[in-house]
């Protein structure tokens, strides 16, 4: 694996903490046990799957591949890190799996890992870990981007409740795969080109005290052509003229001071990019009336303000009034655009809130959303498992009195058949030898472990879902690893082509996955075989 | 900041996903618009604390400092990482923070920063971060350890289930102050000399098929004076004489032989360690009558079993009837403490689980718990926030519509006051030039925002509960970083040292955080001056 085609997996930005002792302990007594038992070179098959989708959905976006295959690619234990293993591990593994940014669901493997069975069981934790919650807060995002509707902007605010710094890096690239524009936090930005967003906080408005704060008070056009050299002035004239106008006249009365201050040295550092937050003291009597008179005076320069964030209170109502406020200004000083001032919103959100701010009626442009998201606080793990499913060529089954926890035996591919509408219908899950399943034929989709469940399906299109990333020793043609961006657009174009009752919030109707009729018939003849006498599965 | 007279602070581990990229981009607005307008250097102070304790309960561990500590004293901005900022920041900040593992509760600061605003708004966002999931899990940990009792032993068993490679770092490490015995996660371990524990999977059980697959028999005895050349056989025999023997006859005929040759593989690697995952296939019928046989064969040669497994199935019930059966054994074969047999249990354990175990009667002697420990399921984010107090000396406060919102202004001190029985009364916050309260005094406690909640109080001991971690350019006496061991047993003492009432998983009493009558009068008289007119507060 040391030779590689796609630069990206060896190089890029690799999570300092995801070494070989990112493990669990027993994953090296184990190794240790299969070597003392010369069985360490046994060549085992190892499935990735889940057994439930989260937050009640019916769908799961698969994410953290790359990082696995990175990890994969170049894993070595050192003589320092490490007594009982003298030298490096042999890289020979072969990794199968679904491309990144797939919608997938239970049962399916995402990943099929073939090695030396002591291997690829040190592989099972981070492997995992590394995809496990990726793919919970891809999906989380996808979610929320589902509710918010195409067209608002969504903006990833979580790092300061991320589970440590490396919570917050993984959510902040996740969530960009999930379908959401931009982050706030800079590490995730710089290393994956993430767009980055972020203003200022109540913080920085409270810091101010007085206008008289504000020394340096010039702003020069946005053309260059001349100077304002009391920026400050002009905003208060602004101010004063807002108050008096015939469609806003008492509004407000006297507005915050610290406020107004804060969004002048603002404006004035950031003249192209002037967003304020403005429910730090009253939104409608303090944050919007300074906004405006701030906006207005950039304006006259040359500059067009971007527009407010609420970040507290009833964000339906206030994202109304402060459109109204907008646009009165629009009206009363003929300046065609301003009603159209970007709203964001950012406090406390999540699904249910956006969907009631939708039932409601709102005027968000876009949304800031933090704690919900990235601590994926409705279902906080997805339950993902690594199960072996063969070794040294023989089938292995591991039965469970729970019928869900009975896993799938034997190395296999995963199809995806299309029907005439486009939508994929259902996943199907052969043996690997089988002939794949053609385009107009009659194929018999069985759910795996209940025998009544069973239906023919003619697919219009047919498509494999596992590919190989990590070609081990043998000379397969590895998959190269698409740039972040890719991933995300794969993502919401899968997203896009589902059948819509598969993914609506309410009672979606669940996928179907299911087995042929000769793999059915496999895994019930290894279940006879392998249950103890006596048991009854 | 450079010199430190605690080489723990420099040197160690940190980690390196920790930069001063991991923080919000509008931080670096903030900086640039604090520099634009010549106020970077005016000293301000800011306040962590968070408003509400976790998981239904009322109290919090404070934990996360050492991290922090770590990250502030070596905090550099370097010109590739950054362009708007060319030097590094003045390492200048104060820090004082309440120490490590400490019981802390809503409103009280748990960290104040005081520094040039600049800087320090940039501190806030990792900050923020590394506090808010080391003081949830910890929590987290302290409310499993108190339902699982002092005599069990608790294991963290998270990595594959934590927010990313990071999420299960930190996991390991607060867990362990928590009050957790030892961790599953090999880095957390040689990061942080955790105790590491585990065994081995379901995998490695289905991996085996048949004893022939045993090539190395022998097994040499404990005290070296001779070797067993047939270990397998010594198994099969004892295995036959438990089948048939008077007290267990019955209850098992033939068991698992994969599962048989997996144990008999781990203790011929493991002879010392020997503890076995039984449910596999059936716990009564195969794993646990196995892993006797396996135990017995050992204890022939002078190797004492530890235990087993379990991780399915009615964990009450399945432990009662492997006890009896150890117990059968100790009798039956005459082996004093056979029946004392490790018994340790593992499958979706949370508080309720455990209370429900207790409730039912088991024999369990340790858990292993994982996702809803990690992940902290049932609360999967703690509010802390980072608030400006002071600037340039004048005190700053933040109104909320929602009164909890509002922000204690000021350089405070905090003080816990004891009681007659050594229980904590109250947390008192006082004005920093205040008096200290004294042991014997007559203290008027208020709270902060309601007119009618005060009590005297009558202290028989004070502890002023900040200490001084960093110390800027002042010539203050910094505390030392303790080992992680010490913390861990300042968290044990201080959780048993509070008031039952306070712990209780039902309708715990809230313990009380208050003001001296001085702030308070302060408080209100901001509050009054800082409203804009027209601002119902």
């Amino acid at each position: 694996m040391d030779s590689n085609d796609s630069g990206r997996v060896i190089s890029g930005p690799t999570n300092p903490m995801v070494t070989p002792l990112l493990t669990d302990h027993y994953q090296f007594t184990m190794a240790y046990a299969y070597w003392k038992a010369s069985k360490h070179q046994e060549r085992a098959v190892f499935d990735l799957y889940f057994r439930k989708n989260p937050f009640g959905g019916e769908y799961t976006i698969f994410a953290g591949l790359e990082e696995c295959v990175r990890f994969i690619s170049n894993y070595k234990i050192s003589e320092d890190q490490i007594h009982f293993i003298k030298n490096n591990l042999p890289p020979s593994c072969e990794v199968y799996a679904i491309p990144e940014g797939t919608v997938v669901f239970p049962k399916v493997p995402l990943m099929r890992i073939e090695g030396p069975v002591a291997v690829v069981q040190l592989l099972e934790t981070p492997i995992v870990n590394l995809i496990n919650y990726a793919s919970l807060v891809s999906t989380n995002a996808a979610r929320h981007r589902f509710v918010a509707g195409k067209s608002k902007t969504l903006l990833e605010f979580g790092l300061r409740r991320a589970q440590g710094p490396d919570g917050g890096v993984s959510a902040s690239k996740y969530c960009y795969i999930g379908g959401f524009d931009a982050t706030s936090n800079v590490a995730a930005g710089r290393l994956f080109g993430i767009p980055l967003r972020g203003t200022h906080s109540h913080a920085f408005v409270s810091s101010y005290m007085s206008l008289g704060e504000i020394t340096e008070k010039s702003l020069r056009k946005k053309d260059g052509s001349s100077t304002c050299v009391d920026f400050v002035s002009l905003v208060q004239k602004w101010l004063n003229k807002i108050k008096w106008s015939d469609s806003l006249c008492g509004i407000f009365s006297d507005t915050n001071k610290s406020e107004l201050t804060a969004f002048i040295s603002y404006a004035l550092a950031f003249p192209d990019n002037f967003l304020a937050l403005v429910d730090t003291y009253d939104v409608m009597r303090s944050g919007v009336p300074n906004f405006c008179a701030v906006a207005l005076a950039l304006s006259d320069l040359g500059y067009k303000a971007v527009g407010i964030r609420l970040d507290s209170g009833d964000l339906a109502y206030l994202s109304c009034e402060s459109r109204k406020f907008f646009c009165s200004i629009e009206k009363e000083f003929e300046l065609p655009g301003f009603g159209k001032m970007s709203i964001t919103a950012s406090n406390d959100l999540n699904e249910e809130t956006l969907d009631a701010l939708n039932k409601q009626g709102h005027e968000v442009d876009a949304y800031g959303i933090g704690t919900y998201l990235v601590t994926c606080y409705a279902q906080a793990a997805l339950g993902v498992v690594f199960k072996l499913v063969e070794i040294n060529n023989q089938p292995r089954i591991k039965l469970s009195e729970d019928v869900s926890k009975v896993s799938i035996p034997c190395k296999k591919r995963i199809y995806r058949l299309y029907g005439k509408e486009t939508y994929p219908l259902v996943d199907l899950i052969t043996g690997e030898n089988e002939p794949p399943p053609k385009v107009g034929q009659r194929i018999l989709c069985r759910h795996p472990f209940q025998e009544s469940k069973r239906a023919y399906v003619v697919p219009q299109h047919v498509e494999e879902l596992q590919r190989c990333y990590c070609a081990g020793s043998s000379d397969k043609k590895r998959e190269t690893l698409p740039p972040l961006k890719d991933i995300r657009e794969r993502c919401i174009k899968q997203l896009e082509q589902m059948r819509p009752d598969h993914m609506r919030r309410l009672n979606p109707t669940p996928y179907k996955v299911s087995v042929s009729a000769k793999l059915y018939d496999y895994i019930h003849f290894l279940w006879l075989n392998e249950a103890p006498v006596g048991e009854l599965q």
